[in-house]
């Protein structure tokens, strides 16, 4: 055995209580290298009398390693507890004080999980694992009241620049409810919708005040009850990390220099507020002067944004918030936000703007979610074209379940594009049928699917601001081939448990092929999902003994001979199969 | 190079903000596999501009594993980075979505700290680096006031059974004020001294008295003025897990049932309170029915504890809180008592008891500090006896380094004993010259040291309560030589800031031999210390270029012969040897 290659850390991802009674426990090992592992746990203030032995499975693989799962329930909430691994005659003991060839004599030395903490718990809310998502651009979505255009709004349908205008407004959105419910979805994310001098409104001018140009507080009241009674959660976009230019403290501080009172407002570097050889003498988004950074560890600053945050969730009665380059704002905000949020709403869902590893975010004291840009990643690159085969698009997933505990996993924010990409059918090569596959993907995983406004009746773009242009609304212009293919397949999740909180695996993900299989399973359904990612037509088999099996699409029964299915699928093909195994 | 022994997290130990503008970034690779590691970094928004190599050092190592180190300050508190590994021909670079023969193109996966915050930054207090803390557990060190003693209460010098008494106090402590100044410690950690029935007062009746067998509130409070006063700071132990059975609170729940108002300040699992089958029907500490378990998440109790957190800092002006089984109590309250206890005294000193890794504790949120058993446990196991060679003890040394960040290294409560285990005279099988190794080693290695109360003149004794004897006072039953070396190995420490803040390495730590030479160095001072540990007289040599080699404890001058320095060692024999590089 690798010894080397031992990992377990005794918190975060490694070590966590998913609930007030149930820790999971996981272990790396080197790929194919350790053929068994159990755990070995007991209380340390009685090792004898609760001792107790569990297996750990082997649930994930990536390119280097395998990562073994194990459920431990301890029988006062505190455990003590090391690894034993075999393979071959060769036992080894891993402990917090290294590896052992004999077992250390409990519980010195030994692992610790002290005691599960309600209060500490890592709850996300129960409806995020439901949810699918709609994300809104709301100047781009439709315009229901041309009365609040800005000036200069040009033609709906042009070519969206970094700062032109098209009209969009929450009218729009009232407007098209139907629409959205006819699509399936049960939740929409909106991009900024407070007052800012841009298009995107990534730049805040009032946190309090709807933008003029997209309607006012009271249509965003109406819109998110009219939402709520529609079966539709709303969530906003909470630009924390930085300002416009034109918000009115900055301004202050750029008049009267260290004088002002909003002077700790922002991280200024050197007086007057100015920018030099190209960068601002004050902290900013990136380098961009027209976004200073707030200073969030003034008590002021806090206590203004986390009103803000309370505001929209008392006042409006929203159901979430994404948080805008969440992680360049401190640790501290995020946690009082957490509480504050928390008890105006203990089902809101937060879902941190983070496109690095973001484990120390996802530990119960600051997100339920982030946005998952590395899944939408490896999502893209497997199914764009040939370069990557079934068994590292495995590893890669299998790489992001291990960064994060599960209930992290099972309402992380899974997306194929947003209005910081280029579109899911630009980056597929204009292909509806790789598109396909990604969407298919998208929603019989794990995690909470997001769709961009738009990618269901076939738009494409490149990157900001490509991405960001005018919804299709003309009937002849939308793909409505497409359109019903993301209905079904939103209806197919939403129908379905197993595809949300079934466990995954892959059965087939091989080489030097990219055809893959996995499965979905709960204790109602048992889905498995076969895909042909190549150009060719190819028949794909797998052992399978019971034999009543249907396609979930057409409800056409599917039989395999003589205990192996076999599938037959045209060019970058897939289909859905299921079997009951509970009513 | 192996691939599957790499490692490096994105925060925590692995990466974090050692002050308002410097990084500290770790890497884990195989023993003796890799030769050289560069961090390759910039700003994630301006890669070109901001673009630097920086070499790390390779600067510990344990069983199995190298760690290589690297300062790295970003130009605007932001940093993108990624690590190149290099091995005769063979470079790799890992980055956060794994390792790659070929650069990838940055910033896209590369590592991310995304913001340097001041407010996330772990800062213990200054002055704990420079402690040497003297424990004193009160009922016996010294009985300053025989009026005060408890009913029974027996002989100084008796056999300390679990609950007899010997009337130490306060008044005691006062009493023997000038001792501890001449034997040098600059801090006291006390037992609990709040009102319990038992000796050890770890079960807690009322938090805001003093116990009257010790004193009164007004007398700790001239206690912790005086010892100000002579230059002797004070930490206080803070039981907050469990309560004492006559805690009226508890006693409200006893008679009361679920009907009681403090019904939720306890986890009561079943009523009425009772012990069934020996295991108590509430929890508690261990499973002692007499330390019922705080509801730490009420916040009646919290504000509670936190109000009795802030009281004796307020008013009593105590240095530091001592946090008794620390890690069963949740993280939340942790970070809500530090922002109270800094409030109340920006410079408090947090040490939590914690016999387990503590890093989720040490991130900057909750603690300064933890009772670092897993180093006293290697300490007393390679200087107790043949068994550990250096090679093994440096690795052990290096694997507990590695766990914390710097910060938490330098202020890591160091101790050799304590009230919960065997003396330390005691544990190295009575050998005095074994006990002078330990606390050479103590005395001139990272973290704040800690004396238990008699070590210091010889006192002997098993685990609890055989090593909670009474205080040896009769100086013709003090071991006065000893005492003399302590003072000797305190002054050194107090007088030379290299032993507290410089950095570590050892020069010999090789298979099969016990024999270790270490130094220590900052700009002022380089310390090497020579230690025999056989019984057989030994000559140690190292290659040593300066020829103004000092013995700190002697002055006498000590040269190098042709480029090697020979030491000559006594059987267990020690030599520590300076030499001034600025003034």
């Amino acid at each position: 055995m690798n010894r080397e290659a031992f990992y377990h850390g005794t918190r975060s991802n490694w070590a966590y209580a998913y609930d007030n009674r149930t820790i999971h426990l996981r272990v790396r090992t080197q790929r194919d290298d350790v053929e068994e592992i159990a755990v070995i746990a007991s209380d340390k203030y009685d090792w004898d009398t609760f001792y107790q032995e569990i297996p750990m499975a082997k649930t994930a693989s990536d390119s280097m390693y395998d990562y073994w799962e194990a459920e431990v329930v301890p029988s006062y909430k505190r455990l003590s507890y090391c690894f034993r691994l075999s393979a071959g005659s060769e036992r080894l003991w891993m402990t917090e004080t290294g590896i052992h060839s004999e077992q250390p004599h409990p519980p010195g030395g030994y692992y610790a999980f002290p005691y599960i903490h309600d209060i500490d718990l890592f709850s996300p809310p129960a409806w995020a694992k439901d949810a699918i998502f709609y994300q809104i651009f709301p100047e781009r979505f439709a315009n229901g009241d041309p009365g609040n255009d800005p000036e200069g709004v040009q033609p709906w349908g042009g070519k969206p620049e970094r700062e032109n205008f098209f009209g969009g407004d929450l009218q729009g959105v009232l407007d098209h409810l139907d629409y959205l419910v006819d699509l399936g979805i049960n939740a929409i994310y909106f991009t900024p919708v407070f007052k800012s001098p841009s298009n995107h409104k990534y730049d805040t001018l009032d946190y309090t005040q709807v933008d003029p140009h997209f309607g006012d507080n009271a249509l965003l009241k109406k819109v998110v009850a009219t939402c709520r009674e529609r079966g539709i959660r709303v969530m906003l976009d909470a630009v924390f990390n930085h300002s416009a230019l034109e918000f009115p403290a900055f301004q202050d501080v750029k008049a009267k220099g260290e004088e002002s009172a909003f002077a700790d407002w922002f991280h200024i570097n050197e007086y007057p507020v100015a920018v030099k050889n190209g960068i601002p003498t004050y902290d900013t988004f990136g380098f961009f002067e027209g976004m200073p950074k707030f200073n969030t560890a003034n008590p002021e600053v806090k206590k203004y944004l986390l009103d803000v945050a309370k505001y929209w969730i008392e006042e409006i009665g929203i159901d979430g918030w994404r948080l805008d380059v969440a992680d360049e704002i401190d640790h501290r905000f995020w946690r009082e936000f957490r509480q504050v949020v928390k008890a105006a709403n203990p089902e809101a869902y937060i879902v941190g703007e983070v496109w690095n590893d973001s484990l120390m975010w996802l530990l119960g004291d600051q997100f339920d979610s982030v946005m998952n840009y590395p899944f939408s990643d490896k999502v893209l690159e497997f199914f764009s074209g040939p370069g990557m085969d079934g068994h590292s698009f495995a590893s890669s997933m299998g790489f992001l379940l291990m960064r994060y505990p599960k209930q992290a996993n099972e309402v992380v924010f899974n997306l194929l594009c947003s209005h910081d990409t280029p579109r899911v059918l630009t980056r597929v090569g204009g292909d509806k049928r790789r598109l396909k596959l990604c969407v298919v993907f998208l929603m019989t995983y794990m995690g909470t699917p997001c769709i961009f406004y738009g990618d269901e009746v076939g738009l494409q773009g490149e990157g900001d601001p490509d991405c960001r242009q005018c919804m299709e609304w003309h009937p002849d212009m939308q793909d409505r081939e497409l359109l019903d293919f993301y209905k079904l397949l939103i209806h197919l999740r939403k129908e379905n448990r197993a595809l949300r909180e079934g466990s995954f695996r892959f059965l087939k993900a091989d080489y030097g092929d990219p055809c893959i299989i996995y499965e979905r399973i709960d204790a109602h359904t048992h889905f498995t999902i076969w895909m042909n990612n190549t150009e060719e037509r190819v028949t794909l088999q797998h052992p399978m003994v019971a034999e009543d099996w249907r396609d979930a699409l057409s409800q056409e029964e599917v039989k395999p001979a003589d205990g192996v299915m076999h599938i037959e699928l045209e060019e970058l093909g897939y289909r859905i199969l299921y079997r009951t195994l509970k009513k």
